[in-house]
């Protein structure tokens, strides 16, 4: 059992090779070796299986091609410009996002296994014209460049599983806070920077007012599940390999008071509020309500409470 | 006023230009030149305007750059590889279907005049997982690659709306029938071959039963959508630019019948009913019944019968 991870350098990466190494298997099988792919070679994680940190470019056809010589069983997509970026720049984010994953599809595809793909899409392939709250089953009108892209490689991750050229499952994470880490150019960023910077000692802006709600979940969470959507049997997803993950929604207010009440008052005390019209206008155009049902049948998690999230951010990212 | 038609030597993008000929003008201006291109240059049509036909490939971006030198206006995009053929040649349909239609919005983009683009999607983007009949709203989950390259293309042609690059609009086709012509690598093809051919002497094959239901529109009706959505403003289609064209259910036995009561018992006889599984699957994975009200709504004409298409075959195509 071989796993390569995309974006293996990044935060999720990293703590699902983490989480990976300390299980030592998948779908029944010890891991006998784990890839992690970036753009600059990720650091090598301990393990009880040899781990690689392998640095290539995915918008690249010969390099994606080269990561696959060895016929990864289980692939994680997680690679990916993020939506402040790929706003930014539309090129970039269509280089890496949509031909990007295209070679990734294609270079496993001509490994001719039929590896798992697991593919990170994201809630921001909802928006616009879709009624509220967002249930299953909804025309995707994402509003972002990053949500078209991600809404297109769920279209061509559900066609390469059809023709059985991969075994495809697409998860739309929810904003995943809190994050630990610097800040990126995710226009999400803030909803992880205003709890992780304050609780670290550092100040943090919310350019957000504080009845702003956001359809979140946790790193641990979201770990879990994305081992759990490999596991699981293909078929089980039925026509459409993609879904919406579980998530919660609560005010950027009742999320600080959850921080408080885990943390105690000096944290919020560091939050400043200067509105960002920037990021207002992308975070705005998303989705903060969610019916994720067929997530929650198949049964991928849910997060409890922010308070939890609180909590595992405290144990696995300050105190660990 | 200049009109760029790509797929201008196709029966679709004949028919238009010639439409569009006869009418001299569109969106309130004289059009001032047409270009119509295909792989091989289309023949020039008589128009009261100058008509070039160009041959190209849109799947090479130079190519589809050099188009856009003139900066055309309206520009449809009716080039694609069919149903069948994309289906037969995965890496083909991902070249034009998708790349192509990529480097046609790029050029656009880099036009800098924000050109209206019609689109010409197919309610092929339809399938799996849909609820039956098929209302606006639902998401997307085509069962061929053909559905899947036409519905990232719907994708891109938002985002490149939103951002406002392109003035676009997306409209999903039914299958046309009574196409005039040789039969195609189209799925399809039989639902127009069975009646063209019978009714011009020559035999044709059904590869489905006589029960079998078509989601179907006249090429007469297709084509004064296809000029109906270049001259509505852009902000009607709101933030999904796409939508489901309306059309007619039928089956192939009603069909018949009305070709019968049209044309007169000869033709039906000429038909032979072989059962073909390669068709047979593809289409038994498109839908049959649509309810389009959103395209209703916005003033998208409807069939009132299969007699007028048969009718209209005969004035258009065969008589005139």
């Amino acid at each position: 059992m071989r796993v390569l991870v995309t974006g293996g350098g990044g935060f999720l990466g990293q703590k699902l090779a983490r989480a990976l190494a300390a299980r030592g298997k998948l779908r029944g099988q010890d891991i006998s070796a784990m890839e992690l792919v970036d753009l600059a070679a990720p650091a090598a994680i301990e393990a009880p299986f040899p781990v690689t940190g392998t640095a290539a470019d995915i918008s690249d056809p010969a390099q994606v091609g080269a990561l696959f010589a060895s016929k990864p069983d289980v692939v994680y997509h997680l690679a990916a410009v993020v939506s402040g970026a790929a706003e930014a720049d539309l090129d970039l984010g269509l280089r890496v996002n949509l031909t990007g994953t295209l070679n990734l599809l294609q270079a496993a595809r001509a490994a001719g296994n039929e590896p798992v793909v697991v593919y990170a899409s994201s809630w921001a392939v909802h928006g616009g014209d879709e009624p509220d709250p967002i249930h299953d089953g909804l025309e995707l009108n994402p509003q972002t460049s990053y949500g078209a892209q991600k809404a297109i490689g769920e279209l061509l991750l559900n066609d390469f599983s059809r023709r059985g050229l991969i075994d495809g499952r697409g998860l739309r994470l929810p904003t995943v806070s809190i994050r630990p880490g610097k800040a990126n150019a995710a226009a999400s960023s803030f909803m992880s920077s205003i709890f992780r910077d304050p609780m670290e000692g550092r100040p943090a802006n919310c350019p957000v007012p504080r009845d702003f709600p956001v359809w979140h979940t946790a790193p641990r969470t979201v770990i879990g599940n994305l081992i759990y959507a490999a596991e699981l049997e293909g078929a089980a997803f039925g026509t459409n390999r993609c879904l919406n993950l579980p998530g919660r929604t609560d005010t950027i207010g009742e999320m600080i008071a959850a921080m408080t009440e885990v943390f105690g008052p000096e944290a919020e005390a560091r939050i400043t509020w200067e509105t960002d019209p920037v990021i207002e206008t992308i975070v705005k155009g998303w989705r903060t309500a969610l019916v994720p049902g067929k997530g929650a049948a198949l049964g991928f998690a849910a997060d409890a409470s922010f308070a939890d999230s609180v909590r595992w951010f405290l144990e696995d990212d300050i105190r660990r």
